[in-house]
């Protein structure tokens, strides 16, 4: 299963790509960002976004495509273009019938780091680690691009059904589990959430 | 010259069509709300959206798409969807090539009843009366596409350059003018900004 992850943005639009074999393996397919230049008008800002998007999904196929999530309560200056490019992203992929699942920062967070409130470089480390990657992806702000992908991929609710599940949820948990120890070991232990 | 405006909306977006002679006369040609069900998902929303839209660029080969400028300090829940369909129709206009305005609701009001704060049966009555209508348009929620268009049709920055913005200008204001007072007769004086 290819699930391609995508944390969006107006000016800054990352894409990362994986795939999880049927045992929720997962390896690194792709990663990038799709820019859009802020010295040009808004709506061809988003048909920029819009094109770069649509090109990696068309190139990469993904069974699914995963959306960070926005929430209105940001106060940040680009909420509405943040939200307007995953806007851009799921339209991408109904466009194609491809599914979309939403995850927020902090289920992507947890999902890599165990901690929801992980610092940038954690979660850049984890992504590393847990594509075994010999570094941590570049370009490393896109990196929250994979870990939406891998969010997507070892979710608890599962994408595989029936008498599967449980098995695939306990190796992707000692997939997890793992990684965190190591990165424990490594950086010394995390700071409390 | 054509113009489409654009009431953003995820539920419900209107649109409205209006022609602008060269004199700015303005004249009806079409008016209509894009709906998506609030029961699907998001992405399938956006598709809906943005298959709307496109249908009617397309039908109507507007010379420019005139879109309701959001504001992130909108406390609303719907924000972020009422964004995004802005978002879809600056798309589709950028795909075709076609320029995009954004005015504010209170630039559209201000436009159509001289009063940025008027109130939504005042809008309906003055989109009514500018372009000749002997009722107020249907639906009646889609007078602020109407609006929308107007306003562009309307702004003093002035579509039409050189030498003849003057005479134009002079011309939409006596149009404005004299529906304002029209309107005053016959509702009474409105109720201060």
């Amino acid at each position: 299963m290819i699930i391609l992850g995508v944390d969006p943005g107006l000016t800054r639009c990352g894409v990362g790509v994986i795939e999880a074999d049927a045992s929720r393996r997962l390896s690194f397919v792709h990663v990038d960002v799709v820019r859009s230049d802020p010295r040009i008008s808004q709506d061809l800002r988003l048909l920029a976004i819009y094109n770069g998007l649509t090109s990696k999904i068309d190139r990469f196929s993904p069974d699914v495509v995963s959306v960070e999530r926005v929430f209105a309560q940001e106060n940040r200056s680009t909420v509405l273009g943040t939200a307007q490019a995953a806007g851009l992203a799921m339209l991408a992929a109904a466009q194609r019938g491809i599914p979309v699942a939403l995850h927020t920062p902090t289920e992507a967070k947890m999902a890599v780091t165990g901690n929801g409130r992980a610092e940038k470089i954690q979660v850049e480390r984890m992504v590393a680690r847990i594509l075994s990657l010999s570094e941590i992806p570049q370009p490393a702000d896109a990196a929250d691009a994979l870990a939406q992908a891998i969010c997507h991929a070892l979710r608890p609710s599962g994408a595989l059904e029936g008498g599967e599940r449980e098995q695939h949820l306990t190796l992707a948990q000692r997939q997890w589990a793992q990684a965190q120890n190591q990165t424990k070991k490594r950086h010394g232990v995390d700071r409390g959430m």
